[in-house]
């Protein structure tokens, strides 16, 4: 697709800096994604400096993971707003707890985020449906699939409406909206759930392409997801070859980000329009 | 030994989940071996959700190198106690300053764990006795050799009716106990002594296979030290082979659990029954 | 040059042991490449132990990146102030964020620091300089070009005469300055700067050399520049060879100091004396 190729392009051309307050977990794999993209990292996170940091980024990324953030994000995120910057929610397993729980009310109440990207459990949840998903896992029951996909977009869509906010549930099947485009990708592998940061990464890498074109938020978001897809098959392809297994793979996929031709973008990606 | 490819084969059945309390330098590590076993990770740490995310956990593995978590180790650990659910304590640099041996007695007072794995220096200091280890390592003098073997087997088999906890510990040569039963087991390499995070991974890998078997905890860390020492055996062959060094071992370690047939498992293990 | 070749081998002879009070982000593989070079590492950081721990340490490294650490850090530096040993200064976004400013003024009254190692951002704004930098990298005006170089290193050489430290200033062209002596360095590669952690990594590696051979940190901290320059370009060579990334880049970074021949390091490095 055209607009995926200038999309990546412009994150190469315009290389962003991309905050993100984030889980101590995945933080390394989620900077060396951005500097794979061409975008650039800072994690600047304490609430002393998140505002402050906020000024000099082009997109902010807010990890539920970092729940001891909370505070940071709001504070950051409120700035960010207030400057017109991109915000990106990661609800990490927002259903999971009260805390969490309560720590994502609050966010969704204090900042406009212009994505919030999930998996199935967590994006239900925060829908308002009943989520089945534990732990940082979609649950098996929420997962996107061919039967459901009609019903989990009119899901999505209606969230985005709600939220104003771009939503997109990955998965096995991808799904996102802006409450009135839809669209549905295919790719990626199984092997991206066999790694820690799949998630992290791929809201880090929407980071990276909103902060480069903000003045159109939804193909940047699809485009990210997009690449992540299109990487995720060219590191299981090398995963294949090579015999090696779930570390090899996170390294790979870091490394076809990194190497990501437009070429490779356009043949690669697999999408519906709804 | 046909007991440890059973184990192997539960946890790639049950894929348990495992909560990980522990540190933020080998966190990433920790999560990616869990994943490679089969096992699902769950890092949550907060002291306002660590107990509630017991509830959805298999396991919990609580690691000293996040000493600033030692409450909400002592709040989840109880929890996990009374839900049942096997507790596993890596005692990181235990005696290395006042604020870990006064850690480690609150941990070791407040709950009862299911499996104790250190290294010599740490798990001496545990039972007691004199020990020699600066910072993470275990010292020279503490390290168990075939002259030291029989008294330190003794020293394991005490510890472990004194505390109810199967003691494991690793090094060149790990010997394991639950007071009764005890083993010896060879295998892994010098080189990973050369990576952060062998110990911590080695505990994270203890608690997929209690997650998976609690109803035979010691089985569960014999097999799980067991595979370690296959996989860092693997990786080291292909190091020798490749000539590469100690980042690409961490790699190929945690691909080699990823990979680990039961057949590797079964002629990879070298062990005597005391 | 013989020198450095020397200081490598006291490296591995000594082992030393190197505490790290240092980010979340690159801690992993501060670790690695400190046990990569023949050293130990320590991360203790915790207020309540950090001083402490610097005791059985050979040397101690303080990143800004942990700005949540910042009394931690005055703590431990004074403890080793007193006990001679040397302390590292890595002052990473110093200028970026009041928070930052203060704490870099902080750190520097209250610490006497034996090696200050940052870009050309950092280092300016640290030594009064109007700096241009954003983020954790250095901006475009205030790097080190072979147009400025005579005039950097003025300012190198002045700064360390004020503080009574070795300042190092890392980029395409490193220089450094004990005040008296100045040396410029080349070597390294663009790709450097497209991993997070390159610039914690080399403070890393210069609290290895200087812990290892505390009576000459001038000789250490250039060799430790080398070596991070001369692996630099071993990674670079591989990457350009397998069309690889910046993930096994980082990879390969590491395994070039875990393998670094004395002879390799005469053979590639590239200095000027001034």
């Amino acid at each position: 697709m055209e607009k995926f190729e200038a999309a990546l392009r412009r994150v190469r051309e315009r290389t962003p800096l991309v905050q993100c307050i984030t889980n101590f977990v995945t933080v390394n794999d989620c900077a060396n994604i951005l500097l794979a993209s061409g975008a650039s990292p800072t994690m600047a996170h304490d609430i002393r400096e998140a505002a402050e940091a906020v000024t000099g980024a082009d997109a902010l990324v807010c990890n539920m993971g970092a729940i001891e953030d909370t505070d940071a994000m709001i504070l950051a995120g409120k700035q960010a707003n207030r400057l017109g910057k991109p915000v990106i929610l990661d609800p990490v397993a927002a259903g999971g707890t009260a805390l969490r729980r309560e720590s994502a009310g609050r966010l969704l109440s204090e900042i406009h985020f212009a994505v919030i990207r999930g998996n199935a459990s967590e994006i239900r949840g925060l829908a308002g449906e009943t989520a089945a998903g534990s732990g940082v896992d979609a649950g098996v029951l929420d997962v996107v699939t061919e039967e459901n996909l009609l019903s989990s977009l009119e899901m999505v869509r209606s969230f985005s409406q709600r939220t104003g906010s771009v939503i997109a549930v990955s998965g096995a099947i991808d799904i996102i909206s802006d409450g009135n485009n839809a669209m549905a990708l295919r790719g990626g592998c199984a092997t991206m759930a066999r790694i820690t940061g799949s998630g992290c990464m791929l809201t880090t890498l929407i980071g990276a392409f909103c902060g480069a074109m903000p003045d159109d938020l939804y193909t940047a978001a699809c485009a990210a997801m997009a690449a992540m897809n299109v990487c995720g098959e060219l590191a299981e392809k090398r995963r294949l070859t090579n015999g090696t297994g779930n570390a090899t793979f996170r390294t790979d996929l870091i490394d076809a980000v990194f190497n990501l031709t437009e070429q490779q973008l356009t043949e690669g990606v697999r999408y519906e329009i709804y």
